[in-house]
């Protein structure tokens, strides 16, 4: 398995602090053992109208120099400027696709092949059948400019915070109406445990689409510290054949955090597994 | 006393869900009797990118029509473009600093005389001074922009989420520094209470420097219910003749959150403490 | 506003005890001062093929006699033959349509005008496409049958329990779909709870389809016994012009419940939010 | 000692989701390292009239293939058609004791040789005398079917969840008055931690005449994760020569059950105090 890490917690979203910038951020992950970086594009991490030509080459040097790659990115919806692509403020979705855009550019700059696709939300009053036209139209004008780029997007059920792509099914079916062949899906076990599913059930049901993986323990803890039980995870992995990076997105959600520590105990708890499943 | 409730909670920031477009938000807190609006400038209420003068014009009615005022406005810190303006990366504070002239050319086009300046957060690294060095900066770029324009800039001490101005104390340093009359400060109770510390000697402290407040119980919760005494901030603000409105920033952490019963409740409490007191 | 209550607190499912039977619920329920009574058809209150002609007649005279009405009948899912329209298992779709159409003609035989229909859920393996067409094929031969027989089939959203008629969106579609005019929506807060949204957003979406509702509170609890705040619901019917009966399906998770108790709690709490909002 | 688990977690009672087909469930359990399943009689496993004889060749070829026996098979009391055999309600009485002959048919078909008895509960207003005579006349019928297919009847007292057969010697003595040699008792830990008595007494207590047994820890948990010493379990089974299959039942209270992990975490832990014991 190889194993990444999402700097949110390391980052200024949704917890203005503690943060650290993106080149301190990738020599501790790289310390503590990851192959991989998934990385925010939010300030101060990689906003990209932040970053020009010059410091994008220098991080994706620092990257190599620690023998780390940018296994993904995604960007951070729900303030500022919004980034739903489900929006019905036709302004919003505009805007939206261009940051995605911008986002794959910058995925490509730094060495990354996958985005990750946050489909959006309606707000009271718009009624899902717009919200998810408003999501595909975005989704297509994306998958397309990716495609050129060589990039994959992957769609993302979010259930806990958002009320259009909440299970495997609609992100599949999201997928397909896409008609793009590098627009795959991905999960998250924290939604998936939000709806009191089965977080290895979304494995074999998305199977060979399946491109990423989100792991959170129950309330955004690390693996091994909230209770779930990650083998018949690690396991169904393990049966579909997995590939991609097994990427921890965890301890965001509270200021008290303490990333290094978070990020660890991840992956020890993590890698015991997969070193009893051989 | 008039009263104002801050539109986070029928927002998409911090949660995406619920949210209520700006027009439905402000038919609704006026239904339930408030007498203003804060108005949070991120999408879908108020990005102010996405709002040209039409748009400004049809909410400027709206909000006549309906009977309320819009109170305050104020930006949404933390994920995208950041918006820190102690930021150590150049981009961030120009862009930031720029943003704020733009929620004051807006307030302006509202009727809203006060835009809230959350002075911003250290990253690891990076020293007080020079964090202070760079708000202060920010704060005033944006400040004589603002007097431009007639409008008041309030300093907010936010402990709960920084760790640059977290006291009165310090908010009033930095209004000082800023040697501008028009750059005042506010409290919020949360982060008052965040601090173990007393709010109403906050008022007493700002005194009449003291142009906005924010009042909230334990765990953003509405005043009333959670278990704050309201009765001392009440009397304080009578105490120093505070004329500004009181306002609501509540209920805005948590999806399962139910906007119009939290406004209602909030107004409800405050009201029969205020009676009580007359 | 008309009060109904149902019968499940009363009855062996899902908990066997306590239970009574149906003639000692419908006194109990008149006593406390129920308008109607919501009546589960399953052992031993209305399981349809326990019930011949003569004891249907007894049943709707004690109605009569006590002076309260049967409001709405539901089917018992989930144990058993399942009743889950939406199985993948053809013979227990054939017979959960024919018992639904046997629900319907023992609500003509009591004088009740409205039968819910809860839609069934997928198991592990079947798409989310396949199971809404099964359950959609499966309302329509009810819904003709009901239309026959004058009677209203409203959809419920159970999130809490289903995976796939989950929100309000969810049900108006499935209705639309249905192209019969006696097919019409309804929703419970509690699984509006469960989903952690706004349950009075739910009646000004559904307006005038909506013709039947449950009100229940956090965990089951009586409304006004578990924290959630029933103005804004009687508001938004008042809004509406809702005439349907306002029904609690309270208290049958725990074995513990003294359902009289329950009863009469819910009652009171409720008519003393209509008294205040006249 | 020879392991079987239950199939309440992995089908739709009483938790419609999440549910699996028969076949799927065969599998797993079988992966995980059971030697036996015990099936509960309910849709989607095994509603009696839903399996053709047909498909119960097919269901008894999987488990053949899969290498795990059907030990034991269950009725799913408590909605539609109530399955209480001390019913008041001759109607239901009656169906009670034809369903579970025919659940006798469904064991013999499947390969398994015993069938559990749920002896049923009082409604309000019915004796302990009247019901405990319903329930004996129905075991009696039920019994002497049985005995000709060769099947045995286990009585199991249910005292969480009913009011009838509630101790280790009400279940000795309804099986004594039945004066049927293949009617024998059970008990389930869960229910004697209801009743705060000690497990292993009942083992003692039943003796020879125990022929199944039902593990869970408090809550329904899997053994292990609930608190409960499952050693002196263990070892008074081999104190008394128990031979038939420890089955776990558990897990299935819950949505949010997830019940490969439960399935395998009950199994290792009872083998590792199986094994610490020998």
């Amino acid at each position: 398995m190889k194993y990444a890490f999402n700097t949110w917690v390391y980052s200024s979203f949704p917890c203005w602090v503690p943060s650290y910038s993106i080149d301190e951020t990738i020599k501790r992950l790289s310390k503590i053992g990851y192959d991989g970086i998934e990385i925010g594009c939010a300030a101060p991490h990689a906003w990209p109208y932040y970053l020009d030509e010059n410091r994008r080459k220098e991080i994706k040097e620092l990257l190599d120099k620690e023998g780390i790659a940018a296994s993904s990115l995604l960007p951070a919806p729900g303030g500022g400027p919004g980034a739903n692509p489900a929006s019905s403020i036709k302004e919003e979705r505009e805007w939206t696709v261009q940051h995605y855009k911008d986002v794959v550019d910058l995925a490509v700059d730094l060495g990354a092949s996958t985005v990750l696709y946050v489909a959006g939300w309606r707000m009271f009053g718009v009624s899902q059948e717009d919200a998810w036209k408003y999501s595909l139209d975005s989704l297509i004008q994306i998958g397309e400019h990716a495609k050129e780029k060589g990039v994959t997007i992957c769609v993302e059920p979010t259930s806990s915070d958002s009320n259009l792509i909440e299970t495997a099914d609609d992100a599949l079916l999201l997928m397909e109406q896409s008609g793009l062949p590098n627009v795959k899906v991905m999960f998250d076990t924290f939604h998936v445990l939000y709806r009191n599913e089965v977080p290895s059930d979304y494995i074999y049901t998305m199977g060979e689409h399946l491109k990423h993986i989100h792991l959170s323990d129950y309330d955004r803890l690390a693996p091994g510290q909230g209770g779930m039980d990650f083998y018949p995870v690690i396991q169904a992995l393990k049966d579909i054949g997995y590939d991609g990076y097994v990427t921890m997105e965890v301890g965001f959600n509270a200021r008290s955090a303490h990333p290094d520590s978070i990020a660890k105990a991840a992956l020890d708890h993590l890698k015991a597994i997969e070193n009893e499943l051989e």
